[in-house]
């Protein structure tokens, strides 16, 4: 009986998966909405499910055959304990493993390689490989950690808008526009605060980039305090990876380097696949041994 | 009959009442505990009213007094505009009065004339009054605010050990006792973050200082980075009193006294009184056509 591999991509705003044959080769993808395993454990639970069975689907296949399917988790959230003892028996395959998403964009930006990846998006992680070891930095999320992330950027710029409507700071065109999303009343970006997560505040990282660009002076200084951070943070990596490969991932990477340093830039390579197809390579490296046994 | 003025001073972790004649006399005084009406509104009324009760017990007279009561409020999160609409109607007193902590603090730190207090405690606010204007500069709470506070003091701490831990920061004697709280494991860390207010931050706050005293780099560039802010806010508020009379208070101003700017050292004045006592003279002047009448 043929055995399928299933990788599995699960991020806060949607969720990838790929099935593969027992060689790594990728015959169906599939997606669905979000998979946070730390705010919506069930509803994450559901869209992993509904994703994989896409795959299959893509696939040509039937999809129920899910259930004999050996997978592969990549899922921010995987480093709190609870969580994962929740969802581990409750998710829908013969066999699953649940590691960060960060390992499993490691291993499809970089391959078998040595070299570190960093990840910039609504938070930030750095992963570094030398030979057998994967080391993390930063992925603290955003209240202690996560500096440069679109969430952080978002709340400086927010931040910024009330200093500037107090005259504490200059204003600028950006804090302008910002405050005016707030009907000019700071009360209601107040009340916003009160609820709003990480993503919420990251919504606005995307228009810090976009003034920047155009030469506003607040946007500017937030985008270089931010990508001083990250430079500090990927000297961190190289200095683990002895100035080995770097490559940039998330939604802002691109954004992002004009920013940084050139001692980084100079440096930085493209990925070589995506996170999806380095989930495959690690669920079949993972249950080779399984399968072997199982052929 | 005897019209009585009550003035209370509502914070995150007590409450303060007062009770005066109609001159403005005080006559007892009485604590309780928190008064937080936005977390807590149903809880910060029964505080309020066994605060006002006990200072009317202690001034010799009947608790049940308050109900004639004219009542001056001075109360954080009176900015929230629902909340002060739940409260209000549900107070023991005659009349009641809501208005802002700082309104009471700046009354009661500088009486009736021209100048500015700044209030460092677990979040700032910094008020300037010139004649009749009253302007309130920052308090905008902790997540888009009260940069240099005590909760923000913490929130960097932390952060700073994390940093220190991922060899993207020096460590120093602060960041490994912060992390030794901690077990030296930032996942406990990161699982406290995700439920801390910012007072549970704010503990955190004098350990800064006091590694600062001894020397230590990040506490010290953590003290640095805060006392620039509040010296921008200060600069700020003596721009609009025209360089009068400045007071700080709060549980870390005199922490933050060497930290700040000569310019704005050498300025400070003490408060003349407290803000309970400012509660009383805003309550006199603000009952005080009612009371003729009632007299």
């Amino acid at each position: 009986m043929q055995r399928y591999l299933v990788g599995i991509d699960g991020g806060g705003t949607s969720c990838r998966a790929a099935v593969a044959d027992a060689t790594g080769r990728i015959l169906g993808r599939g997606k669905s909405g979000a998979s946070n395993i730390m705010t919506a454990p069930d509803t994450a639970i559901l869209n992993m499910t509904d994703a994989a069975r896409s795959a299959f689907i893509d696939a040509g296949l039937d999809a129920d055959l899910v259930e004999s399917a050996h997978a592969y988790l990549g899922l921010a959230g995987n480093n709190v304990e609870n969580t994962v003892a929740y969802v581990l028996p409750r998710l829908p395959f013969y066999q699953s493993v649940i590691e960060s998403d960060g390992l499993i964009a490691l291993q499809g930006a970089l391959g078998n390689g040595d070299g570190a990846v960093a990840i910039l998006g609504t938070g930030t992680i750095y992963l570094a490989r030398t030979g057998a070891d994967v080391r993390s930095v930063g992925g603290w999320g955003y209240h202690l950690g996560d500096l440069g992330s679109g969430g952080r950027l978002g709340q400086m710029a927010l931040q910024q808008s009330l200093l500037a409507y107090d005259g504490i700071a200059p204003q600028s065109a950006m804090t302008r526009a910002v405050l005016d999303e707030f009907s000019n009343e700071p009360r209601k970006m107040v009340a916003f605060s009160q609820a709003a997560k990480p993503g919420d505040y990251g919504r606005y990282a995307p228009r810090v980039f976009e003034f920047a660009a155009k030469g506003d002076d607040a946007a500017q200084a937030i985008l270089r305090q931010s990508a001083a951070f990250i430079d500090l943070a990927l000297d961190r990596v190289s200095e683990i990876t002895d100035g080995g490969r770097l490559c940039l991932l998330g939604g802002l990477s691109a954004l992002y380097v004009p920013y940084l340093s050139t001692r980084h830039q100079e440096r930085l390579v493209p990925p070589v696949e995506d996170a999806l197809s380095g989930a495959i390579a690690l669920a079949k490296a993972t249950f080779a041994n399984m399968m072997d046994g199982a052929a």
